[in-house]
């Protein structure tokens, strides 16, 4: 989730600015005005007609070749051969809904399951990670008879009304759900605390705490393992740990989101729980999970997701169908044979090291963090930590249009530019990117 | 959605007589009772296992044909090669997100607007009907400042948690929120009244006006115009005129969920709503919109969506990409060019009449009526109306297993055979449509 003042201030600009526009972009630009709700917003002020993908590049309709550097739905590339033949293969067979057999969902769910903890063993399918936040908020409540949910600070976790409630990401405008508690983002960078497994569980217990005052009884923690949104939390690796174990004390379940750090992304470990050594109550996945397919999943401990299934009765159309699900094996089996999560982690760490190093040459930047091929490249004062928006958002305008790079921001300060390219991402992508920035930083008019 | 007891009961049935499956329909459901969440049900009480569809039909793993009598989702026929081509195209070029310009979303926006009248001017993209009607509950509350939602008895509108609130379908597992009123089915076969459009009016009227007393302030009414779960209720056309203008006369918006009657199913007209004369504020669809492709969509008048738009972000990944717009542009391609909405009229108008025909001869068949290839064929008792559930289950058990027609039932009492082909359904399949009811309604074991 971009943060939602970015994208505003750039669609204001592009409102005054349209005669400046190429003649397609602005063709294109009002068409959309005309016929599309106004929830619709572009990235850029000169927004990307994109016409073309493979693998990590894009191309936009004069031809320009762009290197992205922010797409994790295309997770394991733009149009990779693989899905696309799984997915035509299927539909040429059938796609039907799973009141019927079928062996895809099976043999699926018994392969994503391998890559799970023993103790998260059931599988359900939706379409998106919307839908998987909302039925796991659902299965939660249902568990601990509770209702209070925590989240972090500038989390976003979905789309429908009940995950909007707890999206503090969407911004004034979304109110949160009354039910809905925040805890401050673990910010290794800005937090100074000997141990930051401490310091988050307490956060966690503060918050639960205030629920039981105000007669909320606590159901869970939801949480992306990499605070993707809140500007990229990777580290200490393990500090989740104390937090999950406060959630667990107080009757509470541990819901992972790894819409963000899953599927490998992080190099680390397969899911972004491992990383932190804890067995969540219930997984969510959404967005890379198809490769671009609509396709998300909830898995979760047989007992805690009986405690739902028992009593309400749940029914996605679409969510498990033939098509969805070789769709999904098939980025599985790409992750697997092209080795992704070991090329992420190897990848993810020169490019960290090398983006590091232009710390040495540019003040302007406050911190590198990241784990494998998520990375949050913080701009901010080096002495003060005063985050520097301005500066992020003339630097993502001018890695578009000067250097053909796509990428966008995250934080509550919208000051962290968030580099999660395709794991097709490779070693000689570096060079592009990091001199781009190096660049960009140099280039003064960065600063006006 | 089938109602929920005719579920449980198959399910039950099933784990008795585990040991009567053929072998690989019991590795299947034993491996389903392994990995998958116990919310996932199977139809009947031997499950089928199908590998293939092409049509109106579909195959078993042992070979054998069916016949499609149920699924709207693969609505212009499974498999059909021209949603195969430009899905498959699209996904070679590619699938990203709507932040990016993309001609695929405007252009299908301009077509399916075309098909709605003018002041349902605004266009957002979802891939499930529940997110669809999610939102569009959203839309509706925050347009009119209220939160009273109005819905038919039986009716379903989705799986998240404010559309399952709004779901009596789903039965007492699932509370109804507290601000859901259900207003009775518009039965004409059941209800005695000169004026159905005056008495539904009035249900609408009674139940504003119970959520006035409560203090709950009125948004709107949801409804699916062929009352779907309610057991078809398609006429008198322009019944529901009245209903609107009951709703915009007490400030709220009338919601057209055209999951089930919209994509021309009922000959009559493309949209179920247009069927009754009447401008809905807000359209939601759904199922068959991309015909398995996860794809769904929310049509509004401008300045109602504004409403929304104004205050609260809305983002979804998936919705509105190139290769969902592909699917839903290639359906709506074949509707037009296989002028599939005459021939769902004229095919459907003469299985109504022949199934009204099996009337003369079978007593048990208390009604039949619907729309085009979407007919509700209820099971009860001629002169006492009586439902008779129990004949419907071993009529569609004995369909299945004897006569190779898959189909379901709705309705309150699960008596009203459900019977909605894809409309790839010709006039050569009525015979072993209506030729299998006339032989299962003759078996005296049925009514055992």
């Amino acid at each position: 989730m971009v943060t939602r003042s970015t994208i505003m201030d750039t669609n204001s600009f592009r409102a005054e600015h349209a005669a400046a526009l190429d003649s397609d972009t602005k063709i294109l630009t009002d068409k959309r005005g005309e016929v599309l709700g106004e929830s619709y917003r572009l990235f850029y002020r000169n927004p990307v007609h994109l016409v073309k993908g493979e693998g990590q590049y894009l191309w936009d309709a004069n031809g320009t070749k762009y290197l992205d550097v922010y797409n994790n739905v295309a997770s394991i590339g733009h149009c990779h051969p693989r899905v696309i033949d799984a997915v035509t293969a299927q539909m040429q067979l059938l796609n039907t809904h799973t009141r019927y057999l079928h062996e895809n969902i099976l043999n699926y769910s018994e392969n994503i399951l391998k890559t799970m903890p023993s103790e998260v063993n059931r599988a359900m399918y939706m379409c998106t990670g919307s839908e998987a936040n909302d039925l796991a908020i659902r299965v939660a409540r249902e568990y601990t008879g509770g209702m209070g949910i925590i989240v972090s600070q500038e989390s976003y976790h979905g789309t429908s009304e009940l995950t909007s409630g707890c999206s503090p990401a969407l911004g004034t405008g979304q109110a949160l759900a009354t039910t809905t508690r925040c805890v401050p983002a673990p910010d290794q960078y800005r937090v100074e605390h000997a141990d930051m497994g401490d310091w988050f569980a307490a956060q966690i217990q503060t918050q639960i705490d205030d629920m039981k005052a105000k007669g909320i009884k606590f159901a869970g923690f939801l949480a992306d393992s990499i605070f993707s949104s809140d500007g990229v939390m990777s580290h200490p690796i393990g500090f989740l740990k104390k937090a999950v174990d406060v959630v667990h004390k107080n009757g509470g379940v541990f819901i992972a989101d790894e819409v963000q750090p899953g599927f490998a992304r992080t190099g680390d470990a397969f899911w972004g729980f491992e990383r932190h050594g804890v067995v969540p109550d219930i997984v969510t996945t959404g967005k890379p999970m198809g490769n671009g397919i609509p396709v998300s999943g909830l898995f979760a401990k047989h007992d805690v997701l009986s405690a739902f299934s028992d009593q309400i009765p749940y029914f996605n159309t679409f969510g498990g169908n033939p098509v969805s699900m070789a769709a999904a094996q098939a980025v599985l089996d790409v992750i697997h044979d092209e080795n992704l999560q070991q090329h992420s982690y190897e990848v993810g760490a020169l490019l960290k090291k090398e983006l590091t190093e232009l710390m040495k040459k540019h003040e302007c930047i406050g911190d590198v963090r990241g784990a494998g091929l998520f990375i949050g490249f913080e701009l901010a004062d080096r002495a003060s930590k005063t985050p520097n928006k301005r500066l992020a958002l003339n630097v993502i305008e001018e890695l578009r249009n000067q250097h053909h790079i796509l990428t966008s921001v995250a934080g509550p300060h919208g000051n962290v530019l968030k580099l999660r390219p395709p794991l097709a991402f490779q070693m000689s992508d570096i060079d592009w990117l990091v001199g781009a920035l190096d660049k960009t930083l140099s280039n003064p008019k960065m600063f006006d």
